[in-house]
């Protein structure tokens, strides 16, 4: 089955794709959107589905009705977990971590666009994006341990500190306290806290859209990839990762423009 | 020989058990409570014990007098060092080495509670803690160089980075100068400032005595053993801890107390 | 060929030696000091002699002119790595990719210092010294991903994230965007700010060259060497490391100064 992002039609968020972007919307509004076992594998499917979809070029993540997500929902997840066998626990915990890993695995700079309640997996969502940008309320909390877990939830022993530093992450996980998008930006969570959080989170993905695309790819595979390797590794890492990029008619248009004294045009080539 | 937090009655340092806290305060005030050869050995001890002993469900560590610790004692450590063979040296730093370890190993969450001066060792022992609580005149230098040796002492270039970003650390561990609450309040090394500080951290303590005690356990040992590997080894050591947190008594009470709308009450199984 | 820093003398930067200390200069103010082929592989060699020259015990680099350094070239490097083929792209990676290594080799505090334009190849110049300073002015960009390159360009992925965390690293490298001395002070990637940009360097690292020399080599070592390894596996090479330090006379002399209530004298032995 080949994906298609112009007709894509997920049954457990919105989808909208445009001029390369593609947002998607959590949307149960009314319980601040929470997940489901099926919104987790329906989400964890899409980013799969992305790293062979280059015609998507940036992925904007948002929640609908003034919240980004309050996590995994109580009723419909949390119950049924505490009646489950190990075998469906760790079946269970694979995949909501199969979601952080696609969505570090696709090529596309993801933006998460965060208002209100950002709490659980959805602090974990934000977290595993490439981007973040917050409304001023935007409260987060990576509050497992509040029902009795470890902060050990889809990364997030490994992927926050990286962002804020292990003291930071350290109390965030043991005490499962929310932060503020000021305490957020200052730790360097938040990449800008703007009012209008969707619409700049839009500029930004078509501003990336815009490429250069391949490198953009190269980008974010690094970044992730070169973290636990000695430093001589990495820069052998990059030395090939970057001659390939040289390679690209991208490359060759922005040189061009330069010479031109134009903007450059990326053509995802 | 079992160790047993009621009774137990060190010789180089006070310690005091309340309601699963244990605290302990260095106490040679009148020298701003230096470590000397034994009190690391014994302090060592002490956290390899806390690795079974599970009663103690988070530790204080603190120092008397309005000074935390002043590290390394000049004629009891530095002196005796200096006309030291190899082997001597390597065992020492082996053993102040294992202080380190031991607090990282231990399942209990350690909260740092700092007055006054907090230098060499004593930095090094607030930066092994989990969490760090300051009080405004903390005043801390990593000072190493300041006696000829390297900003490498028992972990310092590996974990101080985690912490505050490796040029912080850097300049730090280079120069050896001391920093204020405050800036290390906005470096991430300090979790809070507070003028009551001691009592802030047994509060704390308390909270995270409160449980979950297996979640974290869990989190601390993560949030160590992950920062060295690939992202999606991280996410499947997390499904299985995660998996195995699930299945604990304190999971079920969360979510039996969040249907019910009462505030869980963890047990510790 | 012996390497002599007294007699020195570079084709394609300015150098100076005096009291220990190297000072670099890039040296093309007319055009904001960019790189070539030829300057590239001159510091790259100068910094392996480096290796073995302990008569240099610090090193300042700095750019002429009000501006620490444009980056490559787009004429003299862009230009014809566009008509390039793999051979001689992997060929020119590998050499900048060196460039870093070397600044990361040496046993000497390298200490940027920097007004003005730090772009592209200049910026990964300040990001790979050890302890970075500003100007007011200091406009810094990451700015590869502007001729359609991607972020990992001589090791700004890897040694980026360490310094100033992930999100904060994916954003300048993403964008391409410029940061301010401010911005860049309150993430860590500035040490300090200051008017007085290359004096304040100069006397940081004549401090240094004060020594201890041995000990400095190795704090260097280990920063880099720590990151990617198990906290335990990195107290124990420091158990190492600092034993060696520990036979040193700079740390005996220290001792005795200590002991005498002088000022410890170190002398490189």
């Amino acid at each position: 089955m080949k994906f298609n992002p112009n007709s894509f039609s997920p049954s457990h968020f919105l989808w909208d794709f445009a001029d390369g972007v593609a947002t998607i919307t959590l949307n149960r509004p009314d319980k601040k959107n929470p997940l489901t076992f099926e919104s987790y594998d329906e989400l964890r499917s899409t980013f799969w589905c992305l790293d062979q979809s280059w015609d998507v070029k940036a992925v904007v993540i948002t929640g609908a009705g003034g919240n980004f997500c309050s996590g995994g929902d109580v009723h419909e997840i949390i119950g049924p977990l505490t009646r489950m066998d190990e075998r469906g626990l760790l079946k269970f915990t694979r995949m909501t971590g199969d979601l952080v890993k696609a969505m570090r695995a696709c090529p596309q700079p993801i933006i998460a666009a965060v208002e209100g309640v950002c709490a659980g997996a959805g602090a974990i969502m934000a977290m595993a994006s490439d981007l973040r940008l917050a409304a001023p309320d935007a409260k987060t909390a990576f509050l497992f341990t509040r029902v009795g877990l470890s902060g050990a939830d889809m990364g997030a022993c490994a992927i926050l500190p990286r962002i804020i530093g292990h003291g930071r992450a350290a109390e965030l996980l043991f005490t499962g306290r929310s932060f503020s998008a000021e305490e957020g930006h200052g730790w360097g969570f938040w990449n800008r806290i703007t009012a209008n959080v969707l619409g700049d989170a839009q500029d930004l993905a078509l501003e990336l859209a815009g490429g250069p695309n391949v490198a953009h790819a190269v980008t974010k595979k690094q970044l992730d990839a070169e973290w636990h390797v000695p430093i001589d590794e990495a820069i052998e890492q990059e030395a090939q990762a970057q001659a390939l990029c040289m390679q690209t008619n991208d490359f060759r248009r922005a040189f061009e423009a330069f010479a031109d004294k134009r903007k450059p045009e990326f053509k995802g080539d």
